[in-house]
């Protein structure tokens, strides 16, 4: 029914307020990343790392139900930000 | 410090799996949105749903220090996810 279609909705819209709620402290804590990588001249990608979340990432994807290729597009997304942030913050350094 | 970074890391690492848990939440909320609407002939995408989400998430993603197209960028992925699965579910039923 519609009513049915309406609590799943909610439920969803909370979900999503923590993924925002979440995203938020991971940007917090990737930008203390990048204001130690700006003090130390330290770049602002780190290759091995990104290769190494992804290859944790996938698996635990897949065991949680989700397409691994998905997440690692999503992942990569966010790593992506990550690395414009840092630039901002080492030439805000 | 390197020790600051690792500690920095173990912390990103936590919230990634928490992302991935609350991903999955997701999408059993959306797959059980998915039958319902394979059981009721209602199509797999609702584009007046999609634009309200995107309405939502960016004032909040900006209110969250996240950049508003970064964040429809990614949840855009996601309801694209949704919306796969959708189709999936509606040939099985």
């Amino acid at each position: 029914s519609d009513e049915t279609l309406t609590q799943l909705r909610t439920r969803i819209d909370q979900v999503d307020a923590d993924l925002v709620r979440l995203l938020a402290q991971r940007f917090e804590v990737t930008d203390l990343v990048g204001l130690h990588k700006a003090a130390n001249g330290l770049p602002p990608a780190d290759h091995t790392r990104e290769a190494e979340l992804m290859a944790r990432i996938r698996p635990s994807a897949a065991d949680a139900g989700i397409d691994p290729a998905f997440c690692e597009q999503l992942f990569r997304l966010i790593v992506d930000e990550v690395v414009r942030r840092h630039l901002l913050i080492a030439e805000r350094a």
